[in-house]
């Protein structure tokens, strides 16, 4: 089963293409509840402030879900809060995260920067943000198999802090054991050939995305 | 002056929309290139490996650009070089970066992710991400006096370090001297119905945001 959390820019329905399967559960926040309404998907939960609805789409979006949750503070994003009502239906799911990225690029960095929060720690491993163009997934210390997406080129890897002993095999542009001392934005790397990459380092945060070209 | 580097996308020429003045230097990236004569602006410098180009587009670059600058390096992207290039023309200029974000995220982090780099500390205050919905600016500890930008609704702050403090005024939502362990994204501010804010912090490195609704 997976956690599928549907935000409100930039997509239309048309487009909003989830990796669904019967039982899943569906958190549409703010106008992305409207989004899973026009997409025909089911829609568990409907959360935010709503600001972006009309009275009549918030209408529509009441009469659908099953639920609707208001945001009851100014301390945490909605999406901040779509990840607590995430963890609290499931400790194991993966969550996938769609429409992350809109015209505003304030947005993409504070869905991004939750993985900085202790309080998300725990949800790291099974964080995915996913859109038409990239899929960005996000690391612990350790040794990882990633396997090539079949419409992706390119794969970057993203040290999100200070980061110690990065190796990458498998790849047109191998590392082994380097150190990178601030954020570091290692991009454009591809797939050497084969279906998979072995991803390993020792200390800090690695931002994964595998993107088209 | 200003120094206009213009990246490879997604902009059309048409929306390409430099502020420039006679005088200014335009340094074109890659695909950025092309943009810049298709808009009809002065190209002085194009640069970049030029793998998006078809062998017609690059001729026509050739013929258009002032002088034509291949990457010398994989250790360098062709964003770092264009700085090291807008550096080597003035040591005051203000420089504006335009088209810095497409389809893929990893390009706009790794665009952003320079001002970690002590190579380019210098540039900061002088360093300015444009695009239709965003302005994106980088602050180093002081005390700012941001102006609102007539046609930007929203007023971001991202702590892109631990950061000390971070006080905000002239705000929706003021901050008074607050500390962040770890960074953070405070999105969604607006100016208070002045034209002026004032930010101010002791340590850490900021990323300011104005954008559209």
């Amino acid at each position: 089963m997976t956690v599928h959390i549907v935000l409100g820019a930039p997509l239309k329905a048309q487009d909003l293409d989830l990796d669904y399967q019967e039982g899943d559960l569906v958190l549409g926040v703010d106008g992305g509840s409207l989004l899973v309404k026009q997409a025909g998907y089911p829609l568990d939960l409907a959360l935010g402030d709503f600001d972006s609805l009309t009275q009549q789409e918030l209408k529509e979006v009441d009469a659908y879900a099953n639920q609707r949750y208001v945001k009851p503070d100014q301390d945490h994003t909605d999406f901040e809060l779509a990840l607590d009502l995430a963890r609290d239906y499931s400790r194991d799911d993966l969550i996938y995260v769609y429409n992350f990225q809109g015209g505003r690029v304030d947005h993409f960095i504070s869905i991004s920067y939750v993985v900085y929060l202790d309080q998300y720690e725990d949800l790291i491993p099974r964080l995915y943000l996913l859109d038409p163009a990239n899929t960005v997934s996000f690391c612990q210390p350790g040794t990882y198999q990633i396997k090539k997406e079949p419409d992706k080129d390119y794969l970057s890897f993203i040290a999100m802090t200070p980061v110690s002993g990065l190796s990458l095999s498998g790849v047109k542009y191998p590392l082994e054991d380097e150190d990178y001392a601030v954020p570091r934005a290692l991009i454009s790397n591809e797939f050497a050939g084969g279906e998979d990459m072995v991803l390993s380092f020792r200390k800090g945060l690695v931002m994964v995305v595998q993107s088209k070209g």
